[in-house]
């Protein structure tokens, strides 16, 4: 016990652990790249972000590149090469975010914003120090800005102390990772000089929910579809119609009953046949978890849960069917009595492996079709509508298959001492319950691809009031350091 | 036989019937009627569309007057009375409109537009002649104004003839049917002396969907309702969180699918209980009424219908659910991978004898809470959600029961006849299967009160782009001239 305490302080001692970014600066450099728009879409916005992140690399002495392909956002590229480095470890993130809703915001998406834990707004610049239980509030605050800052914050420690790597690092920020990250598999091909290297430390996604840091082997697949089931050409009275004529809504809500039961178990045929078993290594991690299911349904004003009690790591390890959204007429005041002309869900799957996309296209619409639908895949005419009982228009998203890397690798081994000596010994999680495009990085097959987060759990990412605690960036930081100072 | 036409040839010569009012004034008339926006929420435009009926009416020699209720729009009503004339037979028609989604119309809901059989815009006021095919696209130009123009024109076609009625006329003119007629009864209760007449017609509602005339001896009653469920109290990844935490969407949609099948039958225990049985006086006329189904399913778009294939008069005699909007997240470029904080459906309910609007509550009401749901009455603070497993808003909005007359009443019979007479031998409908508060009408018990609509069964009432047939404006005002004329 004494000698590990030693041997830390001597670590300690002769590394830049010890060290602290300017939080000042590292914050106003941070608001100032949260606050350029990032919808994946708005090319010149995302060019704008690009060109932010590139000279906040170029600054700290990083060689900084754009890869770049038609009608996707850039890739960008910044490389600290190290004279005699055997191995080159990647560092991913990505800097675009999720589509935002601005009238359930606080404050604009875009105009970042540091609150205290009480939510009250904080002039933070004339502030002595920063109160790590602030929060700054903006889109991709959270998700997946964080890192970026953070990884430059740690080059500036790293320096400021004096020291150097011992293999070559690569950033990688990807920009259209909430739209699916569609060209993803493209930039691989195109760029295989630059994005094949020896590993992978993907930074996405949130920490354990009781606020360790962790580490996680795999993310779930997704793919997201949307569905029109059609009524009438025209509204109808439904009075004078109802009960005869059908009604899109209710041909919809019996769709997805028969699609996913309230438990969260998916209903379509051999739905889980392609599901692979969950293996002894990944049982033990999943039992050694903080346990956390009580402290979140507090949070979540919850009383139950889906599942039939199961915790939520064990959830995770299997497939979900989330309906994110369903509209038809009106609700409220603007309700009228009006048979509804069509009647529309969105909907996305996680996926687990060995299931892919393509797999689950197959099985669902299959399922559509026994429950009576013919598909079809743009706006139906008339004539169309007027020759199928049941009608329905099923139009795929992109997607990509779930990734899981093994839990012993050496590598893996390697990242967690580091983040133990840090301070931060992870959990071990077998897989995100999101989605990242980790199946991409894998090749050439066997390449180690980890994945570590580093915002809290309840940043409101994808939603309204997306944030950042400041303790998860020092973290960040901290974590960043031990890494980068201490990759052989 | 020739008899018969002698008869015929002398009826006509010696009344009204022949004179035809002069259109382009009935029209040009009308058109200013439906230019007042006719919300009954709209205090002001309610007010000027009172105004402007009485003057319609008082130009022509009518007594008006305005029934008021404080927070109610007022009823106008006009009288004609007979020297001598024992009985005093109503005419009720209503003024206000349902709610519009203008982004839904052609043309703006207030603008009244006249357009050929092709839906090109006419300019009928620089026309020779009206082409009765043309319609008129306005906010209640089917549902309801039509009926109040028609009858005031068919005053004028009695005038021009010299011709006077027999027994003393009241128009009774509603303004808030469209939200439920929630001070009718209100209004019966404090002008007893004005509102129990020896008979009523009710104008409302459409002709039959062969084109025929049809006599209604009923109405289905109506309530509807509000429902909100409730997932986290802020949106979450549905990635981090899919399949842990309850979606809300899918707890609303089961809990239709819990009330209702594809096919319309309402799934809720006992509702079929105070359902009463069809009169054998009842389906003989179901039998002789025209065959409609493959026209409508044409003029609809659909290929299949509810009920299992039964005909839309059988399935009117039964009660219905109607869901008639439901909304949470959003759909198309607007999704995001986030599970929802709540999900609202509207839904409504047409009541069949002899059901009531209480009936159906606490019949809904149980079954809610057998699926498990404790029920709110306003939006649960987040302590309330945390505490129940499912919790559900319902909020009732007003109703009223259904109503049925028999068929074979004497007065029933000189109505039809004196509809034959002017060439519209009526179909006789059991039930409309939209809701009129009909049953208000039948006070004192046994007092007669028949249905008699004009608008087109295709008059999109309730819904975007309303609008009247002009043929069935002058078959209006003929049968009115009839009845004027000829009753006894």
């Amino acid at each position: 016990m004494k000698r590990l305490t030693i041997l830390f302080v001597l670590f300690l001692a002769t590394s830049a652990l010890g060290q602290k970014p300017d939080q000042h600066a590292v914050v106003a450099e941070f608001v100032d790249l949260l606050a350029i728009p990032n919808l994946a879409s708005d090319a010149p916005n995302i060019a704008r972000n690009a060109a932010a992140i590139r000279a906040m690399f170029e600054k700290r002495g990083v060689s900084t590149r754009l890869l770049t392909l038609d009608g996707a956002p850039p890739i960008v590229i910044g490389d600290v090469r190290v004279p005699g480095a055997t191995r080159t470890i990647a560092f991913y993130a990505h800097y675009d975010g999720q589509p935002v809703d601005p009238a359930q915001w606080k404050s604009a998406p875009w105009t970042p914003v540091m609150r205290d834990a009480a939510g009250n707004e904080v002039d933070w610049r004339n502030a002595k120090s920063l109160n790590p239980e602030w929060r700054i509030y903006a889109r991709s605050s959270g998700d997946d800005k964080t890192p970026i800052i953070g990884m430059a914050a740690a080059l500036d420690v790293l320096r400021a102390a004096g020291h150097k790597t011992a293999v070559n690092l690569r950033f990688v920020f990807e920009g259209e990772e909430e739209a699916g990250s569609p060209h993803l598999a493209a930039y691989l091909a195109k760029y295989p000089e630059v994005l094949r290297p020896d590993a992978w430390i993907l930074c996405d996604g949130p920490v354990h929910q009781s606020r360790r840091m962790q580490l996680v082997f795999g993310a779930r697949g997704v793919v997201d579809l949307e569905l029109t089931v059609y009524g009438p050409v025209k509204g109808l009275h439904d009075g004078h119609y109802g009960n005869w004529v059908p009604n899109p809504i209710v041909r919809l809500t019996h769709l997805i009953d028969s699609m996913r039961d309230e438990s969260g178990r998916i209903l379509i045929a051999h739905f889980y046949g392609d599901v692979q078993r969950i293996s002894r290594a990944e049982q033990e991690a999943i039992a050694k978890m903080p346990s956390v299911e009580t402290d979140l349904k507090r949070e979540f004003g919850i009383a139950a849960t889906e599942g039939e009690g199961l915790p939520l790591n064990e959830m995770l390890m299997l497939p979900a069917l989330n309906v994110r959204g369903i509209q038809s007429g009106h609700v409220g005041a603007q309700a009228s009595n009006t048979i509804q002309t069509e009647a529309q869900a969105s909907l996305d799957f996680r996926l687990v492996p060995a299931e892919t996309p393509e797999s689950v296209k197959t099985l669902v619409e299959q399922h559509i079709e026994t429950q009576g639908y013919t598909i079809v895949r743009t706006t139906p005419d008339a004539a169309t509508r007027a020759a199928h009982a049941k009608l329905i228009k099923v139009v795929w998203g992109s997607g990509y298959p779930p990734a899981r890397t093994p839990l012993d690798l050496p590598f893996s081994n390697q990242i967690a001492s580091l983040m133990a000596a840090a301070g931060h010994d992870p959990v071990r999680v077998p897989t995100l319950g999101g989605s990242i495009p980790m199946y991409l990085f894998q090749q050439p097959a066997n390449t180690p691809v980890l994945i570590l987060p580093i915002a809290n759990h309840d940043d409101n990412q994808h939603a309204a009031n997306e944030n950042i605690r400041l303790q998860n960036l020092w973290d960040g930081i901290d974590v960043y350091v031990a890494l980068f100072e201490g990759l052989r």
